[in-house]
């Protein structure tokens, strides 16, 4: 195998395009500078239109956990009442974050690969008027799901008063979001998902009626209060050190997304999940998730013929090809393949056709080129060339 | 000018080095896979003589406040009292931590400029045996002042059962600590300082009693929750996604402070201080701090013949040196140069020489190179060549 040679195709942290990396390797800067100011007045707007808002996105130094932290904790008190859906590991990360906060939860539970229907979150709030916020995943990562964030928008608001707390670490930047035409309160993502960065930075948007609530609440917090980023907002400032670094890298990203459009940003994701899906369907391999519930920048299959760990070492070692397992209960059960960022057809054309290889290296009775050609077809009937 | 050349001379965030530069130019990896197992298995344990301690040094991503306010919500809960030792803006953000989980602070404020007497907080403690903390700050980057830190750490246990919790932000790394001898229970510290490194990480090691108090404590948190990250560094891992750049960045970082040796380190610094200590003084301008006050990393100097704002802006036209004014109530009124992390003797005479030039730039009487002379004493009298 060439040697220093890796493809990173798991679900995040992504790869990162050379300018962005170029971008980041400018010179420190002093956090307090015009420098620094000029940088956040140039990102700032820019991240408005990525996550469909009029509102400030606030960019804090610190995990998407510490984003999907801050979204509860500013926003909901404990013994307070609210709604997870639970369609994967990320739906349970909001519950762990509310148990942490003595936060009371009402949970919905579907089964891993399944999106959650808007039926049975109307149905639920119905009959649960005492719920203050509803915490749903955009896409769940851990089995590629994408949930319908816009019709749950819906049945939330015509239903109940509840805010609409929403993670977005996997969708946001590759995946359509109208934050405010929905309807969301908060949404959140990472830096090192479809932002094609190096983890370390979160995003979050409020809508109004959420800043209301964020002003109100008395829930101890510090490194985590919106309102103190709010504030340094208005001042182009951020209230603590921000990761300078990854912010000259965002610069970048801004530029790319822009010289592609977002339009076509959302439409290269829904063409590499198509040819994603299309291929594994040609070759006989079982997706884990349905095409209604099929997210544009995860893909994950269910072999029911072979070991999914034994196909993940074979990639690995002869290709470099890095992809991800199952987590939770899909343990050694699935393969995960990310396809969100610095990501493109030709990759996904490689992926394909180095997986056929693969299968045929465990001993699998395939037809090589079967799913490179169903995806190839995709590509060219898409006119995106 | 010469365009794009900037020197950063500001308390941190400090210049990065061309090799940690490199480093973090990596290309991605996944963060659970064996390359960041292996790149923590690696940093982890170099980590530990830079604190002084045998305990493991947890990594967050984060800015060194996330680093304080974990500090503070793993070890004292809402209701108990502590004792802040403030002496300056640095202490003064613990104050605001503590106030905003509602933690009862004691305060022993000190003018900004002098250093805490161990004294001082001997007597405090003895006549308030309430105290379940004592918050103090290693280096108080606003003034360029040096606390006792291990004396301190004496009269405290010596007269409490209080943990002993530091602010090593601008001085870990730059300054020795021994935290297991001298009886600190929690050190924080963050990247852009002493470590070379951009902003967004924060480095925290607790004692054993400090961790029998975090596991005890049942304040709510789950980002910030010390005990997470105890139980993944045990799996080489983290419990969110790592900044993966900057722990590239660290292993460099690691690399260099190795060759140097961290001696030679610290006796650098010390140089450094001297050096600029003795220039001021030659040239007939007040240094905020005593000599025994002084801090290794940051000097000020507090002039009473010239604006001390025309001056910082004489030098960022002229030569793209970049200073820091004051903070609170030392605003306009002070001058705050660093010399931490990537930065050397011969990098003070450039600074010290280009002040001289600024001085008579804005009209002062002074003797051009009266200051750089003193320096180069110094240097010459350390042996150091």
């Amino acid at each position: 195998m060439l040697s220093d040679q890796q493809m990173l195709r798991i679900p995040g942290p992504t790869p990162i395009p050379p300018s962005v990396q170029r971008a980041m390797s400018q010179p420190m800067i002093g956090h307090r500078d015009r420098d620094t100011k000029e940088l956040l007045r140039k990102i700032k707007p820019k991240l408005k239109p990525i996550f469909g808002t009029v509102q400030n996105v606030e960019i804090l130094a610190g995990s998407g956990t510490a984003g999907l932290e801050a979204a509860v904790i500013n926003t909901v008190q404990p013994g307070d009442e609210v709604l997870v859906i639970v369609t994967g590991a990320f739906g349970e990360r909001f519950v762990q974050i509310c148990n942490a906060y003595n936060i009371i939860t009402h949970q919905i539970h579907v089964s891993w690969g399944d999106a959650v229907t808007p039926e049975k979150v109307e149905s639920y709030l119905q009959s649960h008027p005492s719920i203050k916020a509803v915490m749903a995943t955009f896409c769940e990562t851990s089995t590629g799901v994408l949930n319908p964030i816009q019709q749950l928008a819906k049945v939330i608001h015509q239903s109940s008063e509840a805010l609409y707390i929403v993670d977005g670490v996997s969708s946001i930047g590759a995946i359509e979001a109208n934050m405010d035409a929905w309807g969301i309160d908060i949404l959140v993502t990472g830096s090192q998902k479809a932002f094609m960065l190096p983890p370390g930075l979160t995003f979050i948007a409020a809508s109004s009626r959420a800043w209301e609530k964020i002003e109100a609440n008395d829930q101890s917090r510090y490194y985590f209060d919106l309102r103190k980023y709010h504030h340094s907002s208005l001042l182009d400032s951020t209230p603590f050190t921000p990761s300078l670094t990854l912010l000259y890298g965002l610069e970048q990203v801004i530029k790319l997304l822009d010289q592609e459009g977002l339009a076509n940003v959302f439409g290269r994701h829904d063409l590499m999940m198509k040819m994603m899906r299309a291929a594994f369907h040609n070759l006989g391999i079982p997706l884990l998730t349905s095409e209604k519930a099929a997210s544009p920048t995860v893909t994950a299959i269910k072999p029911n013929t072979f070991q999914a760990d034994e196909l993940r070492k074979v990639l690995k070692d002869t290709f470099g090809l890095v992809t991800a397992g199952g987590q939770g209960e899909l343990k050694g059960k699935i393969i995960r393949i990310g396809h969100m960022g610095y990501c493109s057809p030709t990759d996904i054309l490689q992926v394909i056709s180095s997986i056929e290889i693969g299968l045929k290296m465990i001993g699998m009775d395939i037809t090589l080129g079967k799913g490179t050609q169903a995806a190839q077809k995709i590509f060219l009937r898409s006119g995106k060339h």
